[in-house]
């Protein structure tokens, strides 16, 4: 069965330092498939329209070799190599390029999404944005919003009640019917929706600059970077039954949980 | 009536460094309330929600003082303080927040919009993000993108048919309940839409990374820059009768003249 680990300071500054390599590792190579060679990656999609590119398995190939030098006996769950089985405990969690749809119309809304923990969640995440050069950093000791040599702590923020709130979701089709008019009656009692941000919005509501995300059909490796990331900065992450989410699935976070509450209850109207 | 203006060299040029420095002046104004004071923009929104920004206003300020001292016989239309009337047959349109509603959410997607050029539409124009510094410039010499160091020319892609295009727009409630429906059958018949992209989407297609924007209810303002760099890229931007654009309403922007054609066929079925 999983082995029980706890990140001692140590630990978690050695995974913090893994992290950052791999963090660091993806950049050049997304960059590098940004915005060029835009021709490739559209005739990868003729056809079906699966938005997986050269950059996704570059970047999961050098990051495994990194983790394959540096922590030989954590486990690792990647997007597009699977499952790795480890002996340490400790899983990692993968996602060299999500947003694949942001990343192929050239916005800057796609992440490097990375997460390391037990098998009960993580508990160090980074969600990286390359071409703004903006990392969100979530560990055991606080949240960090960092950009060339800017750092700044990352907080949620208070949110007085639903209709004040800002919502954020990648597509209006969420989901499946029934989700997608679970997902309507929160858009309908709120300030403002926005759409189209993939990760990154993640990022800005462990940064305080808005209130709600809800996505659903995620997997595992989609959300647990960024679920990290809002728990150190003091924000919640759940199912839409108020349960855990780094399994993937549908996904409620906020920044306040009188906000959280008032989203779930709503999501969960039959 | 209105004057003819023919741009000639030096005047093209004289009329790109006042832009530039309506953009450079822009830029600092902008960042100092991006994702900063965050409440009290909050705080001016609180009733209605009315997405006017005192860096909006700010800007403005600034842009028309700097065309007071060194374009003082041309004419201003502005989003925030209205018509100056001009006398040279030069008209400037200046949008200093396009896109408030993404600048208070914190994502990168809205602009600073410049725009000049006789009153039959804009001849040079500049769309600026501040916060990734990229800077889209259309002028009748041709369009070019910049950010820091970095300049590269910009040009729209071609796109072999309606159903390989990327499509954007800012919200899937598109205008009127008429005016969506319109959308609606461009967005069935195309490879993939996304939203929440504000001014930058106009970019993002001027470069080549995207095939369509159709929006509904915009200003003059809202167009004018966007419409001079698309044109200057090799783009196409119309109204949804394929009229010109310049004073705002529904519009199409494509790279493609037959992406552009196929679009307005499904625009235009009643």
């Amino acid at each position: 069965m999983s082995k029980i680990v706890t990140l001692s300071p140590d630990l978690t500054r050695e995974l913090v330092q893994v992290a950052y390599a791999l963090a660091d590792a993806a950049r050049p190579i997304a960059l590098q498939y940004f915005r060029r060679g835009g021709q490739n990656i559209e005739n990868k999609l003729a056809g079906d329209f699966d938005p997986v590119t050269v950059a996704d398995r570059e970047i999961e190939r050098q990051m495994r070799a990194i983790l394959a030098q540096s922590r030989p006996e954590d486990g690792i769950l990647g997007e597009e190599f699977g499952t790795k089985q480890g002996s340490s405990g400790l899983v990692w969690v993968l996602d060299p390029i999500d947003g694949t749809r942001g990343f192929i119309s050239g916005t800057p809304t796609w992440g490097v999404l990375i997460a390391v923990g037990p098998e009960t969640g993580p508990e160090i995440g980074i969600i990286d944005q390359p071409f703004t050069g903006e990392r969100f950093l979530g560990t055991p000791d606080g949240a960090l919003w960092q950009r060339g040599t800017v750092h700044e702590p990352l907080a949620v923020r208070r949110c007085a009640s639903l209709k004040d709130a800002i919502l954020f979701t990648t597509f209006p089709e969420v989901g499946t019917p029934e989700d997608r008019s679970a997902f309507e009656r929160v858009r309908d009692c709120v300030k403002l929706t926005r759409y189209g941000t993939d990760c990154y919005a993640y990022g800005l509501l462990a940064a305080g600059q808005i209130d709600l995300v809800i996505e659903a059909g995620l997997n595992a490796y989609d959300i647990q970077g960024p679920l990290a990331v809002i728990k150190a900065a003091g924000g919640i992450v759940t199912d839409w039954e108020g349960g855990p989410a780094h399994a993937g699935g549908r996904v409620l976070a906020a920044g306040d949980k009188d906000t959280h509450a008032a989203a779930l209850a709503l999501l969960r109207v039959v």
